[in-house]
C-alpha cells in the first residue's frame, strides 16, 4: 500500500501524520502544494480542505482521524479503550489550542492585538499548564504513562506554542514535563533523521 | 459503572454522548450546570470545559473522545480500522461546520452580520452539500454505509445547522440524504423516547 500525503508546504496539521509515517517507516509520497495552486486544487478535495492520505486509490481526510488510524498501525495507540479514550482527550485538547491560536493569527486583524494578549496571558498558559501537569504525572507522556500518538501529536506543533507564547525556546522553561514529552519525540531515531532533512518553513 | 455526565442545560456538545447512553441503555446522572454555577465550578474541571463524564471516580473530558468511547460500548463503532477512520473522519467534519457556526455566534458582536451572511450562504451550504452526498452514497448513513456513531454526532447537532440556516426545518428539503440520517437515528426507540422527555433548551 504505497500512502500519498497531500499538504501544502508546510508543517501544519499535516506534521504530526508525517511523524506517525517516519516512525513506522512507512513509505509515502510527501506531496506539497504550492498556495497558488489550491484554489483550483481545492474544488477536487473530498472536504475542500488538506491535509488528504491517498491510499490505494481511496482518499482520507482529517488529520486527527488519520493520526489515529496511522498510530494502530505503528503501534502508538492505547493498549485498551480506555488508554484509548486517555490519548483521544490529549490529542483534541492540543486540537482546541491550536485552533485558538489559528483563529487570532488568521482572524480579523482589527481584532490581532487584544488576541495576542489574551493568547499569550491566559489561553497558551492555562493549556500548557494542564497539560504540564499531566506530563508530569504521566513521567514525561501526555498519556498512560507511556509514549503514544497523543505525545507526537503535541510535538508536532510545539512550533506553534512558542509561537503563542512569542518567547521561542524559553517558553519550555516554564513546563519541563512538556520539555520533556517534546524531547522523547525528537530524540526517536526516525523523528530526528526527518526534522534534520525536512523542508525548512515558517508554519 | 455508573455514570455521571456534567454540562450545562442545554444539548450542545453533550447531546451525543446522551444519545449514545440512551441508546445504549446506560443509567446516567444528566447533571446540568446553571450558568450563574459556571465560574466557580469551572476552576475545578479536569480542563476549565464541560462536558465532563464521570465514571468510578476519573473523569474523562473532550466530547468527540467520549462518544467514541462509548460507541464501542454500545455497537455504534466500524467492524475495522478503516471503518472506524471513516466514522472518524466525518465526525470531525461535523465538528469543523460546528466551530464554524460558533466562531460567528459568540465571536465579536460587530463582525456578526457579515459572519452570518458567510454561513448561510457559504459555508453551512457547502458542507451540508458535502456531507449529502455523503450520506446518497451510504444509504441515510454518514459512513460504512450503515448505523454507526457518526449519524448520531451529526444529528445530535441538527438544530445547530438548522440556526446556520436560518430555515428552521426547511433546510432539510435541501439535503434529502441528511434528512434520512436525521430521522434514521430520531425513529430509534431510545432516542424518540429521549427527545419526548428532554428538557427543553434553546441550544
Amino acid at each position: 500500500m504505497p500512502y500519498k500525503l497531500q499538504y501544502f508546504n508546510a508543517r501544519g496539521t499535516a506534521e504530526p501524520i508525517r511523524y506517525l509515517l517516519k516512525y513506522g517507516k512507512i513509505n509515502f509520497e510527501d506531496v506539497r502544494i504550492e498556495s497558488s495552486d489550491w484554489p483550483k486544487i481545492k474544488a477536487t478535495m473530498p472536504m475542500g480542505q488538506m491535509p488528504i492520505l491517498e491510499c490505494d486509490g481511496k482518499r482520507f481526510f482529517q488529520s486527527v482521524a488519520i493520526c489515529r488510524f496511522l498510530a494502530k498501525k505503528v503501534g502508538l495507540a492505547g493498549s485498551n479503550e480506555l488508554e484509548n479514550l486517555e490519548i483521544d482527550s490529549i490529542a483534541d485538547t492540543v486540537v482546541d489550542l491550536r485552533l485558538k491560536i489559528m483563529a487570532v493569527s488568521f482572524g480579523p486583524q482589527d481584532k490581532k492585538a487584544e488576541g495576542m494578549k489574551t493568547l499569550k496571558e491566559e489561553t497558551v498558559p492555562f493549556f500548557l499548564s494542564k497539560l504540564n501537569a499531566i506530563a508530569e504525572e504521566n513521567n514525561g507522556h501526555l498519556a498512560c504513562k507511556k509514549l503514544t500518538w497523543a505525545d507526537f501529536y503535541f510535538a508536532a506543533f510545539v512550533i506553534m506554542f512558542q509561537f503563542g507564547a512569542q518567547e521561542g525556546e524559553k517558553v519550555w522553561e516554564k513546563y519541563p514535563a512538556l520539555k520533556k514529552v517534546k524531547e522523547n519525540v525528537e530524540n526517536i531515531d526516525e523523528i530526528k533523521k526527518w526534522i534534520a532533512v525536512r523542508p525548512v518553513t515558517d508554519l
